[in-house]
């Protein structure tokens, strides 16, 4: 993805919000565009999909948005367009001393960020990426860390429940027409890292290295008999110039009349020459009696490892339900349904890439500190409900296990306190002071910090990750979550709690906002 | 946004499906490709919300898609993806003969194309776009015509249902951070067609013509507090960098205490300077509640013609709730109702951006018709819902308009026919044989082709539109529907129906489609 300044000016630094820029001019003319802050990027609460909710989410985006940060500087064009914003009397809104600033130090060169890394668990109300520089240009940054980080956690955890559900099946990203314009691209990298194994997108599969998949569609089979032959002559076509990678779509006519038998023809022929036929694809009709039926024909006609792609509106719950019938229905059909389920693969579009029931993840980023008179001031923002009142200061996260080395609470502690340190830990409900939980050493194998340094004044300071690394960190810790909390309905609510001294300091902040309204 | 040969990878011809590719080389291979086919794109339901559903949709993305299309080719690096993809026993999936084809012919200067403009009025069931050309880059189309069109149309449905309820009142996209990566780009643009009537997006709004919007947000406020200042330090500021601009966020600690008092004092203060206060925005809380009694409080300081910004999770319903509770309240507070409802402003972002409650259109590209043995044979598919078979063939898509200038059906007929030409149209239901409507000439007063030719062999042969002429378009187009088909809840069905000859051409494709099955 890396093509230095070739972005078009809705894909470049301008890609914000026109607030950022009235406010940066702001502090440029008050002199405050270079006191340092400090923003936390958090989300408040777990997608709800209506009938299901998500218990845990998947951090994803970083990488694609500090490609873009380390990217992205002011053209010409650019400087050309604010230069022409007049407001309602004809003045400029942007002063040319003020663009003149912008040209020489808009870019992201300054910024230090800290972050969880992609591909890790989060829960809600914990920074997942800290990011502090001077104020007008951490400010400009936050539209494009938010649609990013946003985006690409709410698919990644939408993925990540689809996996989980499958268990072992493969998982087909299939989204592209039906995704949000070209998020779409974002969509397929975010569902491989959340659990997808592979995309049918083939630009961006190539890109990240994980080859595209898919065969053939309806239409294929349309053009052959529209042209006065079969489908068993286009299925006959696709296994002539595919032998080794034969899956067929068996829908578009009849599945178990026509498009079954006519696969399992071809099979056969395809047999007899050395090849091993792949299997079949259901896209309509209830897939759960219709695969336990095909799966039925194929085994009698000895096609008994071929897959089954499983395809049409598919998503966590729709799944669970498919699976849950062949457990119960296969049986009476003489087929095993653990079988079955071994051999299902599951395309999954719609459903998935538009994250459905819960369309955005509620990410914010908030102002928690200033660098004023020498010292780091916690800011805060009195809201109508405590839930919403951002945790202040400069923080670390840490992921404590229990003895079942599983992960039992975050913890938000001061960025100068070590849990490991302490001879008990009190876990702080963040809002209720009556609600707190205690833990001995005993009884945790481990505590481990979550935020890593990324940037360090724009300086990389961290490896880059492979998708295949922040894969596996998204296996180990979804693995390490109680059961309880990665059920697709009513999920156990993981603790994310603070430390005494970082709940005094809320305390501390919150009083003084009163005071100073 | 020209930009010849500048797309990467993830954005250019490979913006596509495996299957696409996979598919023309069967075609490839099977002398096929060349084959003229014609592929109809349309939706097949409107967008259901949930609580609430369109009872129409707007047309958007064309002409983003015929950017792309006349811009993107296959690079070396896409060459190279494709010769580099192997199959499971490690042969290469694409042979160099159609990779070399591929090169050579794989863009769109082939391509045919008529269409319903951008911005108008749109059903289900009817081809908005009707694609010919060779069939195997039809299919490598498929993709990227779906996504860009299905998306654009999801928006511009959504903000022109947001435009029907606010009536005159300004409309604000503010979604870019909750949006799906850069789909938001596209987005604020679907909206603008929609009826935004601006965007805070920079870059896209500049690109577009239309000046991006936006003051300040809650962390400005807070900058200044936590470096011991004051929310009214922060409202001075602000008015003194955007004396005739100024639109002040009243929230950040208390609404009706401190916020709105502080605005009327800034306000007080750039009036003595000769500016005209902008107004105020709100963006927590019961927002009827909290904008009539800030009206109230702006109108006895003499602010009468201030604005009164609206923003946190707006859509069409919740717009509504808060115009049906200003309308029963204010009067209680001695604020007039409509003039409170004139001088609101409606910042919409997630709800909007998402198309929240209906993530996507189901527009599907089918295979309609092959130029086979010197005659276009109607292709179609058996499905096992009459609702979901295509209507076959080549049409026209006729818009009738009754006496009251109203739309009152849209009828599909075989390209060769002309309804004006009729002495007694029958509007046929698409799948229902007993259901059918008699119009005479004496009760239309026009009938109107909606699709137009756009393409022809790759050359355009319709003007670009701009923003402004799509727009108004789409005002035509929704002021000449009736009410109820424009209702949140529950709207009136519009017809679209079908001509007798398409009727009957319908029903012998599907015999003819079963007898081949």
């Amino acid at each position: 993805m890396k093509q230095k300044n070739s972005y078009k000016t809705a894909e470049g630094i301008l890609f914000t919000d026109q607030y950022q820029l009235t406010m940066a001019q702001l502090y440029y003319r008050y002199g405050l565009y270079d006191n340092k802050v400090r923003f936390d990027y958090f989300f408040r609460d777990y997608p709800d999909y209506g009938q299901h909710k998500a218990g845990y989410c998947i951090h994803a985006g970083l990488e694609w948005l500090l490609n873009w940060m380390s990217n992205v500087r002011f053209t010409d064009k650019d400087v050309e367009y604010l230069q022409n914003h007049k407001d309602r009397t004809g003045n400029a809104v942007f002063s040319e001393d003020f663009i003149k600033w912008l040209r020489e130090n808009g870019h992201f060169g300054t910024i230090s960020m800290q972050a969880i890394p992609e591909g890790r668990v989060v829960h809600p109300n914990e920074p997942l990426v800290v990011v502090s520089g001077p104020l007008a240009i951490c400010q400009i940054l936050e539209t494009a860390l938010l649609n990013e980080l946003n985006y690409q956690t709410l698919i990644a955890t939408k993925a990540s429940r689809i996996r989980e559900i499958v268990e072992n099946g493969l998982v087909l990203e299939f989204g592209a027409r039906r995704g949000a314009e070209r998020g779409a691209i974002a969509a397929a990298r975010a569902a491989l890292i959340g659990g997808a194994d592979f995309s049918s997108n083939v630009g961006i599969s190539h890109e990240l290295g994980y080859p595209p998949k898919g065969t053939h569609a309806h239409s294929m089979v349309q053009v052959f008999i529209t042209m006065g032959m079969t489908e068993l002559d286009a299925f006959r076509a696709y296994a002539d110039v595919y032998p080794d990678e034969c899956l067929l779509l068996v829908d578009t006519i009849n599945t178990l009349e026509s498009g079954v038998p006519n696969a399992i023809k071809v099979f056969e022929e395809l047999s007899k020459k050395g090849h091993k036929p792949m299997g079949i694809r259901l896209d309509s009709g209830d897939l759960a009696w219709l695969a336990i039926q095909a799966a039925k024909m194929l085994n009698d006609a000895g096609f008994r490892d071929t897959v089954i792609v499983l395809s049409n509106e598919l998503d966590e719950l729709i799944i669970w339900q498919i699976l849950s019938q062949i457990k119960n229905e296969a049986p009476k059909f003489g087929v095993d349904a653990d079988d079955l389920i071994n051999r299902l693969v599951y395309g999954v579009g719609t459903r998935l890439i538009t994250s459905a029931g819960a369309g955005a993840l509620n990410g914010v980023y908030k102002l928690v500190a200033v660098y004023h008179e020498k010292e780091w001031k916690s800011a805060i923002k009195i809201s109508e409900t405590d839930a919403k009142i951002p945790n202040p200061g400069t923080k670390q996260v840490w992921r404590i296990y229990d003895r079942r080395e599983k992960a039992t609470a975050d913890l938000l502690s001061l960025s100068n306190e070590d849990p490991q340190d302490m001879q008990q830990i009190i876990l702080r409900h963040p809002t209720d002071r009556l609600k707190y939980r205690k833990l001995t050493p005993e009884e945790m194998i481990k505590c481990e910090p979550l935020l890593i340094d990324i940037l360090k004044n724009g300086k990389r300071v961290a490896a880059t990750p492979t998708i295949e690394e922040i894969r596996a960190l998204r296996r180990g810790d979804v693995k390490a979550l109680d059961d309880g909390v990665k059920r697709l309905m009513n999920p156990h609510v993981y603790h994310v709690s603070l430390t005494e001294k970082l709940w005094a300091e809320k305390q501390k902040a919150i009083e003084s906002a009163k005071e100073n309204g």
